[in-house]
């Protein structure tokens, strides 16, 4: 497991200021601005945050590690997380800054920084910390369905693809549940969650035979709560990211799914492949599911970045219709149409 | 990818000489028997292999490494492979005894002996080679779907369950195929079928992003071939492994499944979950497999051990008539049903 300890975070984005090219960065200073001292993104030095990401006012963007430090950093957060998971070409000099003025990196990347013997030279002599968020450690725990077994009850997000909401979903819900008096936890599977909520584990970055074995054992840390979100990876019929979705799923035995989805995708992003309808999804995950442990999805949670506020309310009513479930975005509109249904679904009042 | 190059194998079985016991020795004196010097096993030394196995007639059973020496190995093999892959108490003995004679030692196991340090400086004085069959090394690729485009027909293994016959199911067609004057490749995925084919990728340990890119990766290895049986691990409702099972799945984007399942078996064998029933795993196989590539289950094959030859028709019956699919027990009665019925379904003559 890792945990996230650091509270005045320079958050590096350097020239890819976007939804998708910043995703981790976007959702740190979203969930955890607070403990954000600034952007890093010398392209755009000196221009409000707000304007990029609809959020972040009064932290500054600044264009080198030197002019941070007169905002006090302990540590430089990569707010990227390209596919593969490499390095970007260049960043390396942003690191070995920020490790001679002593900050810790935290990293969600693919390659370890641990593991580059030049970064880890420099901060043994720099006493800076390098720390691998996605690194799950020596995990060796083969799940045995015993996750069906805790009585805290278990809602995992999934998708129809990669970068379309769950995680965003999940923290919501969890917030939502917390307004309404419900004893609420988030569970963070993936390196961004992990960032923002200050502990978990990367489950695609265990290996195959124990990625069920690590949302099982997420779920422990959280038995004695009421209900547990759980943020979802990827989708069941991604090319690339099938099996981890589906680890997910069969570690956790939730009782309930929320199937995150965006009108008109019909590929998965970045593979370029057609993707299976919203409906497909639906059937295909809790017949999935039930294959352990009796579950169904609640409703959905749209993402209609890009349209209007009628288009995007046309777009829930189409949804609502072809599934027969309370839909709504919950960016948008908020949660209440999905905790109402959960509630009544697993019992809460 | 690994590559075992061994021609005298003492295959170590340590008192374990039952299939479920020593699976992969099992498998290893039957499909690479040639290549088997001795088998290790102090409870059973001076008995007749072939008592035990069914096979490996000739193939001495001796009590230590000092006495297998006499028949001139090249190498040990560990023989067995316990859930969660630990190095059992007291192997490490044969271990450093079969070092100390200067043989390579070969293991399926999870625990890597190169990372042993007490094993590695031993292995280096000795000029021995320790091969970790699973180490799958740094693979990093994340599948794109793009298996759906070779010409090479793709044929997976699929089951009810682990431990039911995907493997040798996949090395009989393979073998049947090639009878049949098709140009066969047997695709090995797991460390048992790597031990026997001499190469592959054990993808139950890559890293859980990257298992379907090591699926695609082999199947690219065979592209120039006519048809390839890809070997099945776990099963898509296994509590632990269906993440490795549906990376498998989409990773290599077969055109036709084999479904293996032993008439009788209700529970995952190990954590004694309940497993689905025969129709329900294929016809989730299928929805899965459709959602990347057209593909439908050409035949089952069934583990019928335990039954005399009439219950065994009997069971070959019954699975008939639930699925209206061709049905066979490929070791008692052979391939020809699913060859047939796999000839018709992807065209070859």
């Amino acid at each position: 497991m890792n945990c996230v300890d650091f509270r005045r975070m320079i958050v590096l984005t350097d020239g890819k200021l976007t939804p998708f090219g910043a995703k981790t960065a976007f959702s740190v200073v979203r969930y955890r601005g607070d403990h954000v001292a600034a952007v890093l993104d010398p392209q755009h030095a000196g221009e409000r945050l707000e304007d990029h990401m609809g959020w972040g006012q009064g932290i500054p963007i600044v264009a080198s590690v030197e002019e941070a430090m007169r905002y006090e950093p302990d540590s430089l957060l990569v707010g990227v997380a390209p596919i593969g998971g490499q390095l970007p070409d260049g960043w390396r000099g942003y690191i070995t800054s920020a490790i001679r003025h002593g900050l810790g990196i935290i990293s969600g990347l693919h390659v370890m920084l641990r593991e580059d013997e030049e970064l880890a030279a420099l901060a043994r002599s720099h006493g800076a910390a390098l720390l691998d968020v996605r690194d799950p450690g020596a995990f060796d725990r083969v799940a045995d369905g015993r996750a069906a077994d805790l009585s805290v009850k278990r809602v995992l997000t999934v998708g129809t693809d990669c970068a379309i909401g769950k995680m965003v979903t999940a923290l919501e819900l969890t917030a939502a549940a917390r307004r309404a008096g419900w004893d609420a936890a988030f569970v963070a599977t993936g390196q961004t969650g992990i960032m923002i909520e200050g502990w978990g584990i990367a489950v695609d970055r265990v290996i195959s035979d124990f990625a069920a074995g690590a949302a099982e054992w997420l779920c422990e840390q959280v038995a004695d709560r009421q209900i547990a979100f759980i943020e979802g990876q990827g989708s069941i019929t991604h090319p690339g990211y099938s099996g981890v979705s589906l680890s997910l799923l069969h570690g956790s035995c939730p009782e309930a799914l929320i199937m995150c989805h965006q009108p008109g995708r019909t590929k998965h992003r970045g593979v370029e492949q057609p993707s299976a309808s919203l409906t497909e999804h639906i059937a295909l995950s809790e017949r999935l599911a039930n294959a352990r442990h009796p579950c169904r999805v609640s409703g959905v949670a749209l993402y209609t970045t890009g349209l209007s506020d009628d288009e995007a309310r046309a777009a829930i009513d189409a949804a609502a219709d072809e599934t027969s479930l309370p839909v709504t975005d919950i960016v948008r509109f908020g949660c209440d149409p999905l905790i109402a249904a959960l509630g009544a679904h697993l019992g809460l009042g």
